[in-house]
């Protein structure tokens, strides 16, 4: 496979990974065991990707980095809304 | 910030992100509400940017991905290890 595909695959996957833990807490409700800690880090590092992409003016690491902050933060909002 | 230095604390944060999720599962052995499909896409993406890192020779994607991998393969055993 040449690097540009792979690049590509890793990217989709590496940003969509969050979506089944979120659909998971939007459907069960419950949180208690996920790290608000470990969204929060992932928040604040994957837009700081975004803004790597805007400096490198690269659509791809800005969509796919735009779209896992999206799904974190929503992931973070349910994480307080959410807590017991 | 210059893009290099923006790319190397963001490859460190999205790298780490995941360590105080472990942390928490290691301390409370409470895993049930940690998505494990969460955990295998993004095993599965992350060996894919090392894959990708090795093609590009750039050992900075190679380190900081090879980390994470590492990382997530503890969570996912964890998450079936205390799965109840």
């Amino acid at each position: 496979m040449d690097a540009n595909t792979l690049g590509i695959i890793a990217g989709i996957l590496t940003s969509v990974a969050m979506l089944p833990q979120l659909i998971k807490v939007l459907k069960e409700k419950n949180v208690e065991d996920i790290s608000w800690l470990m969204s929060a880090i992932l928040i604040t590092g994957l837009s700081l990707w975004v803004w790597f992409g805007i400096l490198k003016e690269e659509w791809s690491i800005i969509l796919s980095n735009g779209f896992a902050v999206l799904v974190n933060l929503v992931l973070l909002v349910c994480l307080f809304k959410f807590k017991k």
